[in-house]
């Protein structure tokens, strides 16, 4: 991680554990408050540990996962502070109702007992998923089929709702623990032979294997989510105040143009048409500017992450949270598809590395740097992750921090994380 | 095109033309009505035509373009037909405007004079897109940025206008036409060196160039739209009347189960998670079944298209339009980026064909054909065309229709269009 000086303290915020997943105590016995568990620090276990991926712990029953994450703070560091010490126990908490049946090689139960633990031993003897002799008394016609869920969608389900969950949590604790701002957070799980690449925000995951770069992230901002966004302000036209409106126009429009002929495009186009200007246009755009420099309601320029929760128009009083989504896009990559050798790695970074390092740039200091040291030299993944921030950053000359090609360097924080896969 | 007899009349209609597109006259001209341009069939041409872009038809300045469609109807014929004869009419009158824009290589004007029609020329001589001295009145900080639009933006957004326009029209003339039920459309427009393929709905468009497949389009179903059609639901609840829920669920719930644990997908998931039953989850599902069987609100499999204005859920009076969507996807294709040969095809298919013959089977299909053909017979694609419906149909046996594996035919009407690069 880098701060380049753009916030006195540095906004973006990393975390990597091991984190132990145990099983919750039988329903009969008494279970530990759910602020208890979010607060121990009990199933985290010493980094660098290869463990299988089920084992009993002291006795405990569960599964281990590992655990890579980048939070890009922006309008203050205490959302990504908050985030970097609590979403992998968000995560482990959501997983533990999955333990019994992630090791259980058949398919996860649609339907689990009343008050009762996800168990399919259990659940079983119980045959929920067939009809048995009843038939309710309904008109709607019932359809006597039943649709697969495989175990990876429930850690994606999990992994999901952890993000939710972690985001009421910095709403509760805004006041109380100083948490201004918002978060962008990407995360990467390891978990029984597969990734799990959770993104919500403008960050971005590859992986490098044999030189080929496969994507493993989208961003999320106001261009790539135009038409969700336009979507919601034309249903709720209430969140835009009277200041806004859902229709997009290439610039500005000046009173004087009233009248005239426009390009716009509205939440279910993809091309552009004329319309005639009328009153309403003259509003500002829900969605305006190309590239970095596009803002919801002339606010932010990313629209997933953590937080946010205040933010509001300058000078007015139109949230801008409702815009925002908490969840992230989850991506698997399965790592026993493939043969992997020692160069081939997954890399995080937040935007102050992808702003002015690209795939293919990446992927060629990877290689240059990896090269470079013997294969089984345990710093060589750390030394591609520091070249890759100091590159970025570039070097101090007379006028500013220049990048190799003499272009300006990021002068935004900048972390990377180079994971051996 | 062929009827399996699945409607006494066939719900699948087609259409081919190539159409001029006339420059609207001059301002001050009296124009036609909207409704005598599109009854006028003066700017249709004979097929095979082979036309420069731009011309001058006995001194009508303007240019063609070339189009296939199909139509696939449901609960009738009468939304096919309509826009069979239609829709090309549409597309034709949404380019009339943009005549004298697209023949200049300068980018598109933002901005139009008042009252006039888009012409880059006569507007040139206003520097609307530049700041002329004034400062507004506005507090609103203002972006001194325009965002560049490029032609084929705008052929992609005169398309979707078009099907919105073709939409409203069937609505209108629904009740004294007797236009009945609604219907998928897949267009593709050749204008200027591109094909522009629209696609709303669960027909499918493919190129084969050197056989190698290009997908064309995606379908439109319930489980590719379930995040939309949730994202609707969830906003807007009433819409739901008081039947469905837009939670979606593996299966039924039974009434006894209330309490348990059940597995759910809302709209923000892509995963499954686990949550007690309430008394609202024994609703029906919005989106219900798998596959080919999926349905929105127990009712249509499709959730793009036109028509379908007084669908409602069976029993009820809950209506299902809002749901669906009549805007397009339009993908391009730039003929003049490769090099094609003879064998080089278009195929737009019904999901009659698509239900049982897959991309590849299709391609093998082309390929086959095409070869016991001499390149330069013009019969060679229609042949291609017919061998693919007719295989998709199979062979009367003893145990129905059966294809050359022995698995069923396809028993819906089934439709083809192979168009060669």
């Amino acid at each position: 991680v880098i701060n380049a000086g753009k916030s006195q303290h540095n906004e973006d915020q990393a975390c990597c554990e091991v984190v132990f997943v145990e099983r919750r105590p039988s329903p009969g016995a008494r279970l530990p408050s759910r602020e208890a568990a979010l607060n121990s620090l009990s199933h985290l276990l010493p980094h660098g540990l290869t463990s299988p991926s089920f084992l009993s712990l002291q006795g405990r029953k569960g599964f281990y996962f590992h655990y890579w994450a980048l939070f890009d703070g922006h309008a203050g560091s205490g959302a990504a502070v908050m985030a970097s010490k609590k979403l992998h126990l968000h995560i482990c908490e959501q997983l533990r109702d999955l333990v019994d049946i992630l090791q259980d090689p058949s398919p996860p139960p649609i339907c689990l007992p009343h008050d009762m633990r996800a168990c399919p031993t259990e659940q079983s003897q119980v045959p929920l998923t067939e009809d048995d002799g009843e038939v309710p008394n309904n008109a709607v016609p019932r359809f006597h089929l039943e649709k697969a869920v495989s175990h990876e969608s429930l850690v994606i389900g999990a992994i999901e709702n952890a993000f939710k969950l972690m985001d009421d949590q910095i709403e509760r604790e805004r006041a109380s623990q100083r948490l201004p701002g918002g978060c962008c957070a990407l995360a990467a799980i390891y978990l029984m032979g597969k990734f799990y690449v959770a993104n919500a925000g403008d960050s971005r995951a590859i992986i490098i294997r044999n030189g080929e770069i496969i994507p493993m992230s989208r961003e999320f901002t106001p261009e790539t989510e135009r038409q969700r966004l336009q979507f919601l302000a034309f249903l709720r036209p209430e969140l835009l105040g009277k200041e806004f409106t859902h229709l997009e126009f290439p610039r500005r429009i000046q009173p004087k143009e009233l009248g005239k002929k426009m390009l716009y495009r509205d939440q279910n186009m993809n091309g552009w048409a004329y319309k005639k200007i009328q009153e309403d246009d003259l509003k500002f755009p829900l969605i305006y500017g190309e590239g970095k420099k596009a803002r919801v309601m002339a606010t932010i320029g990313v629209t997933r992450g953590l937080g946010d929760h205040d933010l509001k128009v300058f000078s007015s009083n139109i949230h801008i949270k409702p815009f925002l989504s908490c969840f992230p896009e989850v991506r698997v990559y399965d790592l026993t598809q493939y043969e992997h050798c020692p160069d081939d790695v997954l890399v995080l970074g937040t935007d102050g590395l992808w702003d002015v390092t690209n795939d293919k740039e990446v992927a060629g200091v990877v290689m240059e740097v990896l090269t470079s040291y013997e294969p089984n030299d345990p710093c060589r993944y750390t030394m591609v992750a520091q070249e890759l921030v100091v590159r970025s950053r570039g070097v101090l000359k007379e006028r500013g921090w220049r990048l190799a090609n003499d272009k300006l360097g990021s002068g935004d924080d900048i972390s990377v994380f180079v994971i051996p896969l």
